[in-house]
């Protein structure tokens, strides 16, 4: 089973997950090779090589665990957390400790071997969408957690294990520390001003438009002010809502297009970069929430972090996010082209 | 000049630095390869090939710039931050900037070409600490500059671009979020209980003894409870004290010891990872404090860091740090020994 602590000092909560430990041969970092073709478990016909699936988007007359799928979930085979137990809170002299309840499930975004998500048709790009959106609703009735992330690791450098294209949700029992920040320092605006501070970056971004990088009709891309890495990049939806999971349909239809033509112009620019991106959004148990705004920042991962950031969470960002937006503005592509597929 | 932004929402500082940009291949990331040998800027008899130093313990007769060196001090040359000028902060609509003032030093540990600081003697490791602390102590007049972090990269992968021995020190005129979160936690438990949580865990940690990995008179080396990373490793002083460079004489004697034997379990017992290693200190602008206590945090770089972990702050460990203790407290060796010079 694993483990929650807490970090008495911080309040941050780490996950000690032994069964990941099967998943890479610790101690010693070796760089990941990624089986590939036949080998792929998250290929069509290897369904038997992943654990039994939760949801799948299927042609009618197939059968779960069986082909006929185009994204299909399942859990994920060394989850950081579990989901069956309960939390059994409980201490330890000064410290704190819970069980790892959970979930931890991996979104395959496609039945052919694809690696990469612009790969993909902007329509099956919005069936991912909408099953993150599914998956969300449906483990927010399991009253033992509180949040749930939705997130994509691309590449090695950006600890992907697999290369065929997939994200993963993480469900947690206790809010996280980056999240419960974010969303102080938002209700702190709120408070001050009577307004949402996401909302007025949109304002004030597509006033200046110097760290626009993609302006549509309901979502805005742009390099943000206090980038922490080189091309950093956030898509916001420009309607105000709390909850990734309470978006509207004509939304995701755009938001297709618009996550695909960014993750294209980030590939073109930077030459295929490692990156992850992440959705963030409010916790399970708020309602509505008029300071939060959900939204995904996508970071490429072209730099390491070193002891400094680690130290501090002060970052040092060698690209200033107007060059980064600039570059990235000007890079044209076409998220309609997708690869020939035998 | 460096510029300071700040984001808006968690009230994190992000230096946008663009001198740094000079030093690598942008926007790819290479596979770092270091120069070694006579090529390499840090060693003795290359003395012009970095800034003019600021500090350096020399042999009596020896001239500054020069050879006769044991450990020497000299500006990063693509820092971070930059010592002249003045703050000038000021605002962009809502977002909020400073100039990037402050200091970004290296400190060369030895004269010749040696990769680990366990090829160094435990003197000159005395030396290096010593180092640390009269800089801070230097730097602490600037009325500036609120925050010294000391702290080292070793390995690519830990964001080292140099492999000969050396440590950095950033001084930065905010405190970092980082830090100033850790004061917090430490105040609000010193608030309710009336003790320092550091003198806490070190008397549990020293009671159940199964995180411990070495114990002397003046230090105690443990695995904390809610390690976020497999053999994270944490060095913290008996003697209550928030500042470093408040450290005593006879502490600093040990302290070169228990520094190079953890560092000698570490690299036995991993083969030699990549690590970073931060110092944990008090603000310039505080006297000492009863809730705080300096510490080194040990950092082995053996898993990387995904999506997950960004989003929610919320970290994966595979490994027990009672398992990773166990391991480093049988691994045996001998912080005397150091290998042949020519």
């Amino acid at each position: 089973m694993p483990e929650l602590r807490k970090d008495p000092i911080v309040g941050r909560w780490v996950i000690i997950a032994t069964e990941r430990a099967k998943r890479t041969v610790m101690p010693k970092l070796e760089p990941r090779t990624f089986p590939s073709g036949t080998l792929c478990p998250f290929c069509e016909g290897q369904e038997d090589k992943t654990p039994h699936e939760i949801l799948a988007y299927r042609d009618r007359h197939s059968q779960p665990d069986k082909p006929g799928w185009r994204v299909r979930v399942v859990p994920n085979k060394f989850p950081a957390l579990q989901i069956e137990g309960n939390l059994n809170k409980r201490g330890e002299g000064i410290y704190d400790k819970m069980n790892g309840i959970g979930a931890h499930e991996v979104i395959i975004e496609c039945p052919f071997h694809e690696v990469s998500m612009t790969g993909l048709t902007e329509d099956n790009i919005r069936e991912v969408l909408w099953a993150y959106r599914d998956r969300l609703v449906d483990l927010k009735k399991d009253q033992r957690l509180v949040y749930g992330m939705v997130f994509k690791n691309v590449g090695a450098l950006a600890g992907a294990s697999l290369e065929h294209t997939h994200s993963q949700l993480i469900v947690t029992p206790i809010v996280p520390i980056n999240v419960s920040e974010e969303m102080q320092g938002a209700a702190d605006f709120f408070n001050y001003r009577g307004r949402c501070i996401y909302c007025d970056m949109i304002h004030q971004e597509l006033a200046t438009e110097k760290r626009i990088v993609l302006d549509t009709p309901n979502f805005v891309a742009f390099c943000p002010f206090a980038s922490r890495f080189p091309f950093e990049t956030w898509i916001v939806p420009k309607l105000h809502n709390s909850h990734y999971e309470n978006i509207q349909k004509m939304e995701i239809d755009e938001l297709g297009t618009v996550l695909k033509t960014v993750l294209l112009k980030l590939e073109t620019a930077l030459d295929k970069p490692p990156y992850n991106y992440i959705i963030h959004t409010a916790p399970f148990d708020t309602q509505s929430l008029p300071h939060y705004h959900w939204h995904m920042e996508i970071i490429p991962r072209l730099t390491r972090v070193a002891g400094f950031e680690w130290g501090t969470g002060f970052y040092i960002n060698p690209v200033p996010p107007e060059q980064a937006a600039e570059f990235l503005r000007e890079t044209e592509v076409d998220p309609s082209a997708v690869p020939p597929r035998p």
